[in-house]
């Protein structure tokens, strides 16, 4: 079967099972994936606090209770010890290694973040018949680091990073109106046009991902983006911290659409 | 000037004065009100993640560093030991007092947590012309224990409280789709109908507020509610809790507005 079509059971199986170690962009294609960050829980408190003043980076989905690696809300049965194909293990910053599982480093003491990622909005815009620039040419998408600054909570600081989608001009109000339905995946562009505003000196360097085209009838879209959690998490240094390696991301069981604007399903009773 | 045309930073200068000490419903009209939860800073991670995990009865406004009694996004430059008109202050669960300010109380070891309100979704109600019957009759809102749990976190458990509208059948979906529009002040229903179904014996005997008349054409329409976090809190029993005392709210300086989904012009840059 194709990896779209698998469900995310027979996916985090193989996975689990050691029998699929890529990427997991389009994989299992109607459900969520989510962005990991472990963090000991001495620090948990703050990085908790962090994601709530900051929700448009940091769209969180579940915290793990301490030493518990079951993502009860997103994925019953699954494990974040195993479940997801790379991790990265930083220690006081740094990258450590790339590593298939973390049974060995998962203690106790862990407290799991699970993040909403902008898979989930571009599914929406896709279905929405709204063009992904980055997709349609085969790239990573652009993102970029802006002279905004995310609301800090103790040594948890830095600035927004975007992510940025060329959208042909009589197609951003529908693009605005469909992720905007998604505010736990990101939501709504958080700015529109001149990279200037947001401190964007040139679009074709983007600081990670690949530059894409602009077309004369473009106009930029910029979403925050999921790497500003793990880059802010990155600069306070903790002795020990753990997220997905990029691309390999943990596959839910929630549909897209539990991540709309109707997401008390997601999370309430 | 009459209560409901001061400007937030004036009626919270007449409370600070003490000048003011009554409940704030009504006051200040256009601006949202806030529930208020003090704790200390070793329960604070527990609390902030019970809130995270439970977002209709717990939205989050706004939760401040310990120890800073300044609310920085709803209300810069108030502050959280005077700006309130009563507060109440319990020891392990039992309430030991009512105080005009906590000021005597307050250290660094303090953690505020302020929860949006039923105010806000009644005013949009208003605004879209569905009536409220126990405004119409003059008496506290009717609340209710329900059989379902809250997702637990540590101690902080129990169950959800309920407030119920008996709303014209023929208007329920608008009372749906605009409080939906205010996630932040606990959004849309969470029941729509036969109360049993709550878990809910009797409406005529209301838990916490008072019973309102429900006509053969109404339909009651149950929303989770703001007591919820402080009876869970309450259970938890813990050394020192403070809240506001019921209806003597935090006034703050943003509209209702800004509590409905487009909400990251509060929390956002």
């Amino acid at each position: 079967m194709k990896p779209a079509q698998l469900s995310p059971t027979e996916l985090r199986e193989k996975i689990r099972a050691g029998a699929w170690r890529r990427p997991t962009a389009g994989c299992c294609r109607d459900f969520a994936q989510a962005n990991l960050v472990v963090v000991p829980r001495a620090l948990a408190h703050e990085f908790l606090l962090f994601c709530q003043r900051n929700p448009e980076p940091c769209p969180l989905l579940e915290v793990t209770d301490a030493g518990d690696p079951e993502p009860k809300i997103l994925a019953p049965g699954a494990d974040l010890r195993t479940d997801l194909p790379k991790y990265r293990v930083y220690k006081s910053g740094a990258l450590e290694r790339e590593v298939p599982d973390i049974l060995s480093i998962w203690d106790d003491d862990l407290v799991g973040f699970l993040l909403g990622c902008s898979f989930t909005f571009e599914w929406a815009l896709q279905e929405a018949a709204v063009p992904i620039r980055h997709i349609e040419e085969g790239v990573n998408v652009p993102m970029y680091v802006t002279g905004r600054d995310c609301r800090p909570v103790g040594r948890f600081a830095g600035p927004l990073v975007v992510s940025m989608r060329p959208i042909p001009s009589d197609l951003v109000s529908r693009a605005v109106e469909v992720t905007a339905r998604f505010p736990l995946a990101h939501g709504e562009p958080v700015h529109i046009g001149d990279p200037a505003a947001l401190g964007i000196p040139d679009l074709s360097q983007p600081d990670f991902g690949d530059a894409v085209s602009i077309r004369p009838d473009d106009t930029p879209v910029f979403w925050a983006c999921g790497v500003t959690p793990q880059a802010v998490a990155m600069r306070a240094k903790p002795e020990l911290m753990i997220t997905h390696a990029p691309g390999h991301m943990l596959i839910t069981d929630r549909r897209h659409e539990e991540l709309s604007d109707i997401s008390d399903r997601l999370r309430g009773r």
